[in-house]
């Protein structure tokens, strides 16, 4: 068998399709990873619900669009472990566990949860759910002994408050039951939305997803944001901002044409429609191969929720594992 | 089948073994209902590490205390469903999803945990289990979709949080999967210490337990708190905060006698030890069928296990099915 290099958990609140940033931020490395690494990858239903408990039926929804998604763009089953977090009440288990370890306090200075109750204005009334989710979150990837967390730097925290439950849990119960995850920060600045504000979301409504006909990537590169003071074709325009060229940047594999073409578009004499244009050919040449995929498996659906229910059976038998160790370290009675 | 009244739950946290308190306050009352309401009594695992997580030894070793002890009253497997809390792993998912139906303002202002986290001094740093405990109380209690819940009125406010959140539960996920329970206040007025003190607690050292042996009674009874000013035997005594008689109230079955031996002693020529005779008879009376129970079932240990195992089962089985009504209520997926 081969030497895998670490064990990876990943995964998506299932809370909408996935769209081109998640593409760059995480899926790609997914896919690139997944034959050197053991790859758990998380379908985060009851992470979900934390702010979404009062509409399941998204949620519910979602876990197929996303899973079609992950199959799309080439996750493996083969090689990753796809899984329903709602269907491992390990970690609903361990989560009790780690409560145990960590003060009200430091949940609330753990500065990811700070920053989203700011976002989320739940003001006073941050429900209980909300105010745990990281001690979720570490019980998520600490269950698999996972040694590498794929993650952007505003999760840092996540994985430092894993980190504190791990090294608590071993040193209390005096077994090494689990180990300290590393983040494997990506390199890949985070894609802007077609409207050219910071981030590519869904509730903001600026995602180009994977699963857009040809047709609708078209329309949405043509209402992308561009620099609004370039109005004739011979006028000079801006390339800083330009969410079409930030796009190129990432998409074009012709670094040198876009470099051509940025030149030109500074001294005027390239217009937005022709640079869009090329834009929309790069996006759907990446787009079409992922979209057929998607199209195939969403025609069998049965088929792609018996690989969500392998891989969960897969991830229960790691969990249950581990929960064993748990267990034998806490001292907990067992039959 | 015999149409039962309602169902129970109880139990107690395995911190140590049970004495005379909890016999008058819970365990008699166990005894009495268990034919006419479907009862099940929790051995509180889980919640006893809430506040003893870095002793988990401790609690190991007294489930065993427990278990003896429920065996040795005369709670009767036939009857009552004794199981383990940490056996039953969909309590720490209905706990998971309960979190998000509170907030953190409500779990704080619960009078009960305001009143432990006085007593516990944990000041600003009270652990997160220690915080959400009340909700994982809830799912033991709504879980099994219990009507009846034998509390003293210190615990009314437990009660409470449990009805709020099945409310919440149902009205959100628009399905009346969970019940409300009421509570049953116990008659008994709480049984105070050897030493007089308000309450009969092992932290205090001042308990009687139910595995005394007979000449262990003896001492303790001997030691016990009387009026501090009734020193010779034809001295006026007072019977008011004396515990000697306040045991004789609650354990004599000669309420005439108890009457007599009361106006004998406010008057003067009852000395102490006579009265305090009296009650080792009568404790050790009370305590000799149990005492033997408890070591017959002490010398097989192993069948007792067997016991908790088989209503571990029963338990599971309880929950499992209501885990089940609350996916499709939630609309979880499930394979």
């Amino acid at each position: 068998m081969l030497q895998k290099k670490g064990i990876i958990v990943t995964g998506d609140r299932p809370t909408g399709k996935l769209h081109l940033g998640h593409y760059i931020g995480s899926l790609a490395q997914r896919v690139a990873l997944q034959k050197e690494y053991t790859q758990f990858v998380l379908i985060a239903d009851v992470q979900a619900l934390t702010d979404n408990f009062d509409n399941p039926q998204k949620i519910r929804g979602n876990i197929t669009e996303v899973l079609l998604d992950y199959l799309a763009v080439g996750i493996d089953p083969v090689h990753s472990t796809i899984y329903l977090q709602s269907l491992i009440p390990e970690i609903a288990e361990l989560t009790i566990y780690y409560l145990n370890l960590v003060s009200v306090n430091r949940l609330k200075r753990n500065p990811t949860v700070k920053a989203e109750l700011q976002q989320k204005s739940f003001g006073e009334e941050v429900t209980a759910g909300f105010l745990i989710y990281p001690v979720s979150q570490a019980a998520d990837i600490s269950l698999f002994k996972t040694t590498l967390v794929p993650v952007g730097d505003d999760q840092l925290p996540m994985i430092e408050q894993t980190n504190e439950l791990v090294r608590a849990f071993n040193r209390i119960y005096k077994r090494e039951v689990f180990v300290e995850a590393k983040p494997m920060l990506s390199r890949m600045t985070r894609l802007p939305g077609i409207d050219g504000k910071a981030k590519m979301s869904k509730s903001l409504g600026n995602a180009i997803y994977l699963a857009d006909s040809a047709d609708e990537v078209a329309r949405k590169v043509m209402m992308m944001y561009t620099d609004p003071n370039h109005i004739k074709v011979d006028d000079p325009g801006k390339i800083e901002g330009n969410t079409v060229f930030t796009y190129l940047d990432v998409f074009d594999p012709d670094h040198d044409e876009v470099e051509r073409l940025k030149e030109q578009y500074r001294h005027g004499g390239l217009g937005d429609v022709k640079v869009k244009k090329r834009l929309i050919e790069v996006l759907n040449t990446l787009l079409e191969p992922i979209r057929q995929r998607r199209a195939l498996f969403a025609q069998h659906t049965d088929e792609a929720l018996k690989v969500l229910a392998t891989g969960t059976a897969i991830a229960q038998e790691a969990a249950q594992k581990t929960m064993k160790e748990v267990r034998e370290a806490m001292g907990l009675m067992q039959f």
